[in-house]
């Protein structure tokens, strides 16, 4: 570490700079079992001038900028594979303002997706967006994140009116306006939106609310085949009958969610359903689903009744990344993400069950099915190499497999350093120039969380 | 006009190059009333691959590009203040492909939104993004357009899963894939959308698609007041009941509407609402709509019962801006596009509503109240330069307005050439200076719709 630079952000920050070993090394890892690889250092920013002045003082330096926000991607987005400064944003965790009148708010990058919710709660509204971990909005908003409710509600890419950004030379700029739409320039809200950090750091975001509906209703469908449950939800989405959420988890996810959160659910492909409205409209559009899955084969609707056990089903749901773990223990998973058009999910998921069943792993599976998105969480023993390689065969074959049927790499996870050698599979070389000068004319020096998304050019 | 390039492109296209008189002169004007700037030549082509060639024989020659569509635009897009060469997208009017299960479409750039909606309506599918203008895709795409259904399904930007492009340098790419979501890579799709063909020619556009609902139900509702419409459309959003179209007219453009459509509204603040979903959501949801207009003194609905009623109402919503010129016939206008937070929105109005009325002119009002956006549609003699002038200055009052209360000076119609003064209070320099950056790094001629959008930075 560049002991002049060091000094300046010490000067800066005071204790809030650090390279201590402890922090360096909880900040080169997370949730993924990529090898982790740490910073030369960590801050830990209060405000969106300091940041700017962490990037101008690193810039001056020519040092790798990480912005780092609760660790918890899974493609190693916030790894140090050239070195460099942390910038962990958590401590930027200040809901700034709330719109009951304008369905809006604006928090700090540091703001989790937790924090936020139990804060908007007793206001009657909610945010839609939800990835498993209880991630910050700057992280959602770098990796375009989605989760459970994306299928009715979008994921961050519909649900961000506009941010603050760093920008590389230390300028601090506002994508956007709080205006719901707009016409005015270039889309520089959703350039950073899914930039992984690679343009700039993102230190605000202004998001777009919901109101708490008056009813919301769960229900759980099982099926005998994982095609059925596939069919009848592309139905459901044809007939054009709301629904908030839409999940498929396979008899194997089901049997680790039963054990790991004490359900008692009966293992075969099963879909968790949400309905969000009037009381009136919930009854109905639950109604006219229920029909569908019965005609496909589904069984009878298993109601969440209360708010205690709706609590308890989706807590299970979210938990499925812990549970599949625990399903082997001491295991690790390799977790997939890709996303393609819902007319080929269904061979999608059969081809990739096939993979699985002719390899020794085991391999749960969830699906946001409503969108085309589904992951296989491919448990490894660590101590066997040989899982780790079975694993990237069988998740290569799967990308491979989703770009043939008109699909993406990665539906929410992002591409961090595990992804990035598919990028040229999917957006082709002329597509991935256009992102090379975009990337080049934002942050010549390529300091800004480098080595990640864009991978380089051959001979370079 | 460079002879080399003109015998070139008749070479390309044999008659579909043209510099005859009449087809420029067509082409260097649209429905503002700035004033024209033909090009020196029009190009038809009928591929993606003639639209390359073109694109590399102008760069060649150094000769700008203007991509035209169906010519509805307002603020002077297609106008070739530089010269050049226009690229008329028209003839590109083939639907590629439809997938019901995917909910998804390709057409190329050429394709009008009511020729799509007559192939669609048949199939139980539609698209909902709907300008007033029977616009192309292509053009619709490039000022990230809406209409009257935003409020429910989004805008252009909402709506567009992946863009085939031209590049400046002739090439072509495309900017995402099938998948309805993605987190691979800088977000192509959202840089073109909006970019006004400052970027590169959009050939193609995949659009998500909605099944046509089982109900459709749409109720006319009266106010004494403005501010209460705007008021009950404000609660009506919070309480989250889903409403398709929320339009106001004021009791001007009800009285222009009335004589140009032969409608008999009462003239007085009136809001336009649809509702849809099955037979059982429609009517609770007007229900509860119904109670919130009745709490602020809105009348009893008056329901557009059949189809033909609706189509009827419609139409004469979608030709506001003709029954405002004949309203004052002889007339042109001058329309205004902002967008503010719907909690700023009466204020706007009514301070906008003052300057009117201290004015010598007429300028009848319609609003996608439930987005925050109005246009006025300001009446101007087109002997009289003073209405001119007071019309700028009543449009430039309220584009300040709209920045002060968080707004954007273009909802919905885009920057072009008369937009362009604001930009830099709008985005800031600093942002400016990305859009700049992006546009030198992919255009690095300046050869895309030159004079467009992005204002040259001072001293250049």
């Amino acid at each position: 570490m560049n002991k002049e630079l060091a000094q300046a952000l010490t000067q800066l920050l005071g204790d809030r700079f650090t390279t201590a070993e402890y922090e360096r090394n909880q900040h080169g890892k997370d949730e993924s079992t990529l090898r982790p690889m740490p910073p030369d250092a960590v801050c830990f920013p209060l405000s969106t001038e300091e940041v700017a002045e962490i990037v101008r003082l690193c810039y001056q330096h020519h040092m790798p900028i990480i912005p780092f926000g609760a660790g918890s991607s899974l493609e190693g987005h916030v790894f140090a594979p050239h070195g460099g400064v942390s910038i962990d944003l958590s401590r930027m965790d200040q809901i700034v303002r709330v719109s009951a009148d304008d369905l809006d708010c604006t928090v700090q990058a540091g703001v989790t997706r937790q924090q936020l919710d139990k804060h908007l709660r007793p206001l009657g509204l909610f945010f839609p967006v939800d990835p498993g971990a209880d991630a910050t909005f700057g992280g959602m908003a770098s990796t375009r994140a989605s989760g459970t409710n994306a299928v009715h509600y979008g994921t961050m890419s519909e649900n961000i009116l506009m941010l603050k950004v760093v920008l590389p030379n230390g300028e601090i700029i506002n994508t956007g306006t709080r205006a719901r739409k707009s016409s005015a320039g270039y889309d520089l809200t959703h350039l950073f939106v899914g930039a992984e950090g690679t343009l700039g750091v993102i230190t605000e975001v202004t998001l777009r609310l919901q109101g708490v509906p008056e009813a919301i209703s769960v229900a759980v469908v099982g099926f005998s085949a994982f095609e059925a449950a596939v069919q009848a939800v592309t139905e459901v989405r044809q007939i054009g009958v709301p629904v908030a959420r839409i999940e498929f988890l396979d008899e194997v996810m089901v049997k680790a969610v039963n054990q790991f959160s004490g359900l008692s659910l009966v293992e075969q492909p099963t879909l968790f359903l949400e309905f969000h409205g009037s009381n009136t409209a919930v009854a109905d559009n639950a109604q006219q689903v229920g029909a569908v899955m019965h005609a496909y084969g589904g069984s009878d609707f298993q109601w969440a009744v209360n708010q205690e056990e709706r609590t308890a089903l989706w807590t299970a749901r979210h938990n499925a990344y812990f549970a599949s773990l625990a399903f082997r223990p001491g295991s690790r998973a390799l977790t997939t993400d890709v996303c393609v058009p819902i007319s080929r999910l269904a061979e999608c998921i059969a081809e990739t069950r096939r993979d699985v069943d002719a390899s020794s792993l085991v391999a749960p599976i969830v699906g946001h099915v409503g969108d085309g998105n589904f992951h296989m969480l491919m448990l490894v023993d660590p101590d066997r190499p040989d899982d780790y390689a079975a694993a990237e065969k069988l998740n290569e074959r799967l990308v491979r497999r989703a770009l043939a049927m008109g699909g993406t790499i990665t539906g929410e996870h992002g591409v961090g350093m595990g992804k990035m050698k598919y990028m040229a599979a999917q957006h082709g070389e002329g597509a991935l120039a256009v992102m090379r000068a975009i990337k080049q004319a934002l942050d010549p020096e390529n300091l800004m969380n480098p080595g990640k998304m864009i991978p380089a050019e051959l001979g370079k």
